[in-house]
């Protein structure tokens, strides 16, 4: 029996029930990996009549889920309910929203489920809360380290034609400018190789890695950090033997010819690599968290409260995320 | 008899020549308004002759180029011989290439030329013959101040489905933060305002202006600038009654429907403009200059001396910065 997704529950007030439900409904036309939810069952029946929607859901232990899914939801209870309203979340959203992530962690880590597969959670809704962790991937990486140290994640978006992890990220492009090392963009670069290797079966993944400044610095005249920074970092990873190029000139990687000839782009700042993405895979774009020692894929949008619970959210991106996580577990597994 | 348009030498040892023969061949199929070379006959034969190429050529008066555009390249003498070989810039090449601007501004200043296309021009080649204007652009508005004062000129990257411009430019990206003002977005976009309404027809301009930081700085937490320096600019264009909108996150700006919602978008940087447009139109975006007494565009392409003679050079990007020549300056006529 193939092991399955664990989907964590996320924000019960946001869309994350909606494109659940959406995409077990589209189970079949979008062949997707059999999957459970980690969270709370009433909050999907709720969501599921709030949409208007037939949907048989089922509460069961995670060995019976894989085939429970051909004709029901599978839930796996974590016992904390989730009865926050669509689009209005309260504060008992935050022990439900946290509880689904560290069950479905565990269940990767005891090797009862394939990967993980997040819902948007609302960081502001979790604060409130006392959650500690800046984001839902340094949580991840908190709840990985398992004793030992903490491993670095590290985001990278996804789509069929293009794949792009940003070096610095939820910073101000004044401060992504001062943080930006050498340092870090071969460790970043390093976990990149690593993980295309061992979870996406690409034996010798080809970088290519941005300059910061608008034509990579164009030979130090449009700043300096090209030759100082990223030119030694890409230095580094060519001794290693990794097949990487650059300081590129980041207005000319993205287009359709180019991005054939590299598997993953490293991008220097946040809207570097997110605007392309975006740009060409909107709705289909699925966030990757590699670095870890399980795969983590989430759909690559957030709570979007305003639509929450009428009809509107579109699952694509939450099933691509599926389809991603299933198809890396495969890889690891060798 | 409709007015050619006038297209300068550009660098004779790069692609000009190349994608200007090629352009003329493909007269017919391309459906190109007429246009004469301002530069030198001698050059575009040798460079047929290199190319292999059956070329008629025609040296002619600016009032029969239109004439004999359809049974010959016209080519209107700037009498500075250019003499470079193929990817080889030497010299000579400055007088010539620096002549033909000179005389193709003189062209449809005179109302003899309907509008400017140029060829690329190298810097390097140009700085080292005593050039003493910082790009192709600021030369030709200082051409065009006429004695009064300098214009500002607007650089806007063009393609079907996306117009951006950069409100910073060629500066690193340090000094493209450190340099952005309030008053720099608005005088630029007023100026994309008035051109877009006077030049391509469009009534009332919509405005999508990007935020500088990621996430356009989530409400200050991801850098202050957007509420100081972007908000303030999108409210002085909202009370001129411009249709501006902004700060918005810039990597959800450029999917296929959010381009829909506007008619250019205002960009703070170099990259955040051109990642998206040469994304989407790598081989057909055109560089339109905007904010100058006249209508000027240009291929968004350099001079690639590595292909120049070769035949391997695309005048896709030519073709249409022609085009879109023609059609801004039939709406100028209004």
């Amino acid at each position: 029996m193939t092991k399955p997704l664990a989907l964590s529950l996320g924000e019960p007030a946001g869309i994350g029930p909606d494109i659940t439900i959406a995409a077990w409904l589209r189970r079949d036309a979008a062949q997707l990996p059999p999957f459970y939810l980690r969270g709370d069952r009433d909050c999907i029946v709720r969501r599921a009549r709030a949409l208007g929607v037939e949907l048989p859901v089922a509460e069961v232990a995670i060995e019976d889920a894989s085939t429970a899914f051909a004709s029901a939801l599978p839930v796996v209870a974590t016992g904390l309910a989730a009865t926050a309203e669509p689009g209005r979340p309260d504060d008992t959203s935050a022990a439900a929203a946290i509880g689904a992530i560290r069950s479905a962690v565990d269940d990767v880590r005891s090797g009862r489920a394939a990967a993980i597969v997040t819902n948007p959670i609302a960081k502001s809704v979790l604060y409130k809360a006392g959650f500690a962790h800046p984001g839902h991937t340094e949580f991840l990486a908190e709840l990985a380290r398992d004793g030992g140290a903490t491993p670095q994640p590290v985001m990278m978006l996804w789509c069929p034609s293009l794949a792009v992890v940003p070096v610095t990220i939820h910073v101000s492009l004044r401060d992504a400018i001062a943080q930006l090392t050498t340092e870090m963009i071969v460790s970043t670069a390093r976990i990149v190789v690593r993980d295309l290797q061992s979870r996406l079966g690409i034996a010798a993944p080809r970088l290519a890695i941005a300059g910061l400044n608008p034509h990579a610095g164009e030979d130090g005249s449009l700043g300096t950090e090209d030759r100082s920074i990223v030119a030694p970092a890409v230095e580094i990873l060519r001794r290693e033997g990794i097949d990487a190029r650059g300081p590129l000139p980041a207005d000319t990687m993205f287009h359709a010819a180019a991005r054939t000839r590299y598997d993953c782009a490293i991008c220097m700042y946040h809207d570097q690599a997110l605007i392309p993405i975006k740009t060409i895979a909107f709705d289909e774009g699925v966030n990757v968290t590699l670095g870890l020692p399980f795969v983590r894929t989430s759909p690559d949008h957030g709570t979007a409260f305003d639509i929450a619970g009428t009809g509107r959210a579109d699952p694509s991106s939450l099933i691509a995320a599926m389809k991603l996580a299933a198809r890396m577990a495969d890889a690891s597994r060798g």
